[in-house]
C-alpha cells in the first residue's frame, strides 16, 4: 500500500461518500436470497455483494462481519479469505469486523492474521475489542501502521449493556473516553484523517456529549454503525455527530442487503443509501 | 454431552489437579521444537502436545490460544478443528482461548462457531470479552447452559494496562465486579460448580479483594493465567484466591511447552507442575 489507511479511507470517502457495506451472512438473509446457509451459500452471497459495490460509486468501504464466516469453521474463513480478495481486486477498503482483541504475543497473533502482507485474511483494518486496555492492542495498531493499514477500536456503542462497562468512571474518565482520548494521541501526527478509527454508535453521540467525549479532536476515522434498519435517520447521525461528521463512516448492513439477491436491487439501494447520506 | 460443564471441569479437577494447559504455537516455540512456522508445523505441534496431556494425568482442560492458530487464516483453523477432534477423542476438556465478544446475532454466530453441537470448532468452553457488556454475551452463554459447555468470561487480567478498563467504577462497583457480580447471578443454580466462568490473573487476586470481588461466591470455574512462566508461584496463587482455590484452574503454556518437543519430556513437565500445584 502507497498511503496511509486513514489517507487512503479520505479519499474514498470523498469519492464515494461515508457509506461503509457491512457484508452480514445471516442465516435469515441467506434464506432470503435463496441461498444454503452453508460454506457454498456464503460464497455465492459474498460475491454477489462484492459485485454490487464494485459496480457502482456509493461504497467508500466493505465490511465483512467475521462472526458470521466463523461459524463454518475452517470452511467459513476461506470464503472469508476469498471475499477480501475479490474486495481487493476490486481496489475497494475491507474492514474486518472482528473484534478481537488479547495482549503481548497473542495479540501479535491476531495483528499477523488481519493485518500482516501476504496473510490470507489480511483487510485494510480490523476491529479491535479494549476490555484489556487500550494499551494492550498496540501490537496490532503498530503492525496497522508500519503495514498502511488501519485498526477501528471499540469505544463507545449503542446496545443498551454498552453502557454498564463503557460508561463507568470518574467524571470525565470514563472507560469509553480514555480509549478516545488514547486513539487521540495515536493519530496527533496523521496528516489528514488518522489510521486509528473508533467505532461510535450512531444513536450514542449525545451521550458521548454527556461523557466529555472529543470525538471530532480525535483526528479518527468513526465506524457507525446504527443507520438503517437499526434506527438512526441520516439527518440524525450528522446532526449528532456535529463537527466530526467528515470523519463518519456510516455502516449499513441489512437495511441495503435485504434488497438483495439481485446485485442491480442492491446497487440501487446502494445509490438511494448514498443519496441519503450526502452531506449539505 | 450428558453434565454440565461445570460439573464436567470439576471432575476433571478432582482426577487430574487444577492444571490447564495452554496449546500456544508461537513461532519462537515451533522453532525451538524444530518446526517449520505453519500449519504442518502447528499441526505437529497441537497433536504433540494433546498426546503429552492424553498419556499422563494432570491435566484438567487443554487451552488452545486460537489467535496463533488464526495468523495462518483457514488453514490455521484446520488445525485447530483437528485438535480440538483430537481432545475429544482423548476425552480431555477443552477451552478455546478467543476472548470473542460482540452484540446480538453476530454473537449468536460466535455462539454456533465454538458451542454449537456438530460445529467444526466445537469446544468444551470458550473465553469470551465483556466491552460491550457482560449481557451482550447472552447468546453464547445461553447455547453454552443449553449444550452442557461453558464460557469464561474476562474480569480481571494481570497485564498492567487492563486496570485501565476493569478497575474503573465507583467504590465497589468497578468494571469488573459487575462482570463477576453477573457471572455470580447465573452460577446461582449450579449444582456443584457453574459453567459460566471468569478469567482471573493468578498475579491480582489482592486487587480482586481491593475492588470488593466476591471470587468464590461466584461459584464459578476461574481460569487463571501466570502461572510458571509469568511469575505466579503456586503458594502464592493458592493463598491469593483463599476460599476460591478449589475453583481455581491454573493455566499453565511456555512453562511446560519449552520442555518440548519430545512427549516424554512434555509428561514430565505435567507431573511436576501437577505436583506443584497440590493442595495442602
Amino acid at each position: 500500500m502507497s498511503q496511509p489507511f486513514g489517507m487512503r479511507l479520505a479519499q474514498a470517502m470523498d469519492h464515494h461518500g461515508p457509506l461503509c457495506l457491512g457484508i452480514d451472512p445471516h442465516q435469515h438473509l441467506l434464506n432470503d436470497w435463496g441461498l444454503n446457509d452453508d460454506p457454498a451459500g456464503l460464497a455465492v452471497f459474498s460475491k454477489t455483494v462484492v459485485e454490487a459495490a464494485a459496480e457502482t460509486p456509493g461504497v467508500a468501504a466493505l465490511k465483512p462481519q467475521v462472526a458470521l464466516y466463523e461459524r463454518f469453521g475452517s470452511a467459513g474463513f476461506a470464503v472469508l479469505e476469498d471475499t477480501l480478495e475479490l474486495a481487493r481486486q476490486a481496489n475497494i477498503v475491507t474492514i474486518a469486523d472482528a473484534k478481537r482483541g488479547d495482549i503481548g504475543s497473542t495479540m501479535q497473533g491476531y495483528a499477523q492474521a488481519w493485518l500482516a502482507e501476504g496473510s490470507s485474511l489480511a483487510a485494510d483494518a480490523v476491529t479491535l475489542s479494549p476490555y484489556l486496555g487500550y494499551e494492550s492492542l498496540r501490537p496490532a495498531i503498530d503492525l496497522a501502521l508500519a503495514n498502511q493499514r488501519g485498526v477501528f477500536v471499540l469505544a463507545l456503542t449503542s446496545n443498551p449493556e454498552g453502557a454498564t462497562v463503557q460508561h463507568l468512571g470518574a467524571a470525565g474518565d470514563s472507560v469509553a473516553k480514555r480509549i478516545v482520548d488514547s486513539c487521540t494521541q495515536d493519530n496527533q501526527n496523521a496528516v489528514r484523517l488518522g489510521s486509528v478509527g473508533l467505532v461510535v454508535g450512531a444513536t450514542v453521540t449525545a451521550q458521548a456529549e454527556a461523557l466529555n467525549i472529543d470525538l471530532a479532536g480525535a483526528n479518527a476515522p468513526i465506524l457507525a454503525p446504527g443507520y438503517g434498519s437499526q434506527g438512526a435517520q441520516a439527518e440524525n447521525i450528522r446532526e449528532g455527530f456535529g463537527q466530526a461528521w467528515p470523519n463518519v463512516l456510516v455502516n449499513s448492513s441489512r437495511a441495503i442487503l435485504q434488497h438483495g439477491p439481485k446485485v442491480s436491487d442492491l446497487k440501487s439501494a446502494i445509490r438511494d443509501a448514498r443519496k441519503d447520506l450526502a452531506v449539505k
